[in-house]
């Protein structure tokens, strides 16, 4: 079935997986906690966002390369805030499971 | 620069991008917690999936539909273990941002 052209779907896609990390940061934001989100899954995204950005140089695609530095970035952010917040919350949770 | 085929590239952002919400399911429920991880951020990042995987099927991109189903399963395991702690936990935080 192609009803519709197949990048409308990629634009749409691209989009919503750019801009779903904005929620995070915002949320990691204002509840001045990131304990949950775990430190292995951003380094290892924030790793792959770094690959998809050499690809995307190396392949001339723009739209590859645009969503992949915004994700980047707001990946980044989640990161120093959940180091910032776990850093002042650490005497409050001796046990916590690092992952 | 093109010292690298930039499919190696390509296929290395894949798996990283991939793999790296594997720890953010066990930390889930190790923890049995998943207060901090954002439902907005999940519920847009698995729709962009959706039309990652419908973009996949209409271009005949297997990497991308492979790398994308996983990525969909993880993330519908952290929602549903997030959803199932929540429940749980619910009387002990009334006062949670729910973003």
């Amino acid at each position: 079935m192609k009803f519709f052209n197949p990048d409308i779907f990629g634009f749409i896609a691209a989009a919503l997986t750019t801009v779903a990390f904005l929620p995070q940061v915002i949320k990691t934001w204002l509840t001045k906690r990131g304990d949950d989100v775990s430190m292995t899954m951003l380094i290892l995204f924030i790793t792959g966002l770094l690959f998809w950005i050499i690809y995307a140089v190396q392949t001339n695609s723009k739209p590859v390369l645009i969503a992949n530095i915004i994700t980047f970035i707001l990946n980044m952010i989640i990161l120093i805030l959940k180091l910032i917040y776990e850093d002042k919350n650490s005497n409050k949770k001796p046990n916590q499971v690092i992952i």
